[in-house]
């Protein structure tokens, strides 16, 4: 049996409307899908119908399957002959461990080929009128990973920069980023905006500052997973954001 | 008549298939298609097969449209009844002017809806086997125009950030960014990768590092639209990327 062949797909922020028609492609020809747990994945046996649907999320109180076992899953299946489609959520590249998987398909002389997706550190910000960049208030925007704790001269040169900060998977260490940020002399005032579950029907949106973010998330119950902007563009929010939905769905309540 | 609406749609990076469902379905509504110089736009008359074609792309010695001029035509033929699409490479909100345009529909009461797109900031590298993170490598990227110089401060921050810099609008500036980085400390080995019409059939990449890029990018005669990367990720690079072109077409000579 010949080799088949891996790939990695972008699945965008959550709506199936933003995969992309290349996505839609891989999807249609798979004869394995293995999905993570932000990838799209209601509509999963309509897009991918002749495929065996593999659900490698890590859920809370779930079986957890480990990065390395679902990379050798991935080559095995190839190795057999399949066109395995590793579906993530968001791009691949922005915190999707995709340069690891492309290694381990390449030392296992897989071919893998990658579908860039649409990444949620700027469409969720988008989804409630925040651009990550605005002509005249900001001209770069810096994306990290609030997973882990950020070092020191991190967030000096975070607080210093001036531009948009997208905080994915920040949550659970908004308290030290923020005492960080403050530290380093970002001014208290600074806008904040958390968005959780963005493109869930669920989403909501809290709209801050640096300095009172902590108590409004708080009170508000956020919780994993949100996207956190800090920055002066967060004053572009759409009006009435707290009850934003998607914009993709419904526009005209939102931004018309 | 009652007054139409507009959709502002991310086109992402160049190839058709690369555009969202969302983006096409909007496409296939379209009465009007205002797109740009780095839209997708070689199928647009079979993607919207009803609407008029407006190139307002600023072409080198062709007629000039300004924004405000854009903005204006949108908004009216919107309030004429029309669906307005308006294309935009990449992504609205990262340097797309999105947030502008929001607005200028807002002012004049037109309903208005986003749709987001794959940002070149993220898939032109990644064409090439570079990821904007990756594990124990890069967990931030910044992504910044280089159309207007930077400054003293937002150098020395992004010097000492320690993550990936994406430049967009870079090559003209590259000098002056470069030198910038060494007087604060950037190592001069850092790798730097100018990634040259990226996703075209003529996409090339020059592999360098921080010292050595201006006299790289002089000899291969790069030029605008180019994506800058700057950071240890760009050792990742697929072997062989001189000679890349889009791994979404051929990907098994790129990444296989």
């Amino acid at each position: 049996m010949s080799v088949g062949r891996v790939t990695l797909v972008g699945g965008g922020p959550g709506p199936v409307e933003l995969l992309t028609l290349a996505a839609a492609r891989a999807l249609a020809s798979a004869d394995v899908v293995l999905f993570d747990r932000l990838a799209p994945h209601d509509d999963l046996a309509e897009l991918a119908p002749t495929a065996e649907l593999i659900d490698v999320g890590k859920r809370p109180g779930h079986h957890l399957i480990g990065q390395e076992s679902i990379e050798e899953l991935m080559v095995r299946r190839a190795q057999d002959g399949a066109h395995v489609v590793r579906l993530k959520g968001g791009d691949p590249y922005v915190f999707g461990r995709g340069g690891e998987e492309v290694l381990a398909c390449r030392a296992a002389g897989v071919p893998v080929h990658v579908v860039p997706g649409v990444t949620s550190a700027v469409a969720v910000p988008g989804s409630v009128g925040i651009p990550v960049t605005h002509r005249e208030v900001s001209r770069m925007f810096t994306v990290v990973s609030g997973h882990a704790p950020l070092t020191e001269a991190e967030l000096e040169h975070l607080a210093g920069l001036g531009g948009t900060i997208v905080i994915l998977m920040g949550v659970s260490n908004l308290p030290s980023i923020t005492a960080g940020l403050a530290r380093h002399g970002l001014d208290a005032d600074t806008p904040l905006a958390l968005i959780e579950r963005g493109f869930a029907p669920e989403q909501r949106t809290v709209v801050s500052t640096v300095s009172t973010a902590i108590w409004d998330a708080s009170a508000a119950g956020v919780s994993s997973p949100a996207v956190i902007v800090i920055g002066e563009v967060v004053r572009l929010a759409d009006e009435g954001v707290a009850a934003a939905r998607s914009v993709l769905h419904d526009a005209s309540s939102v931004t018309g």
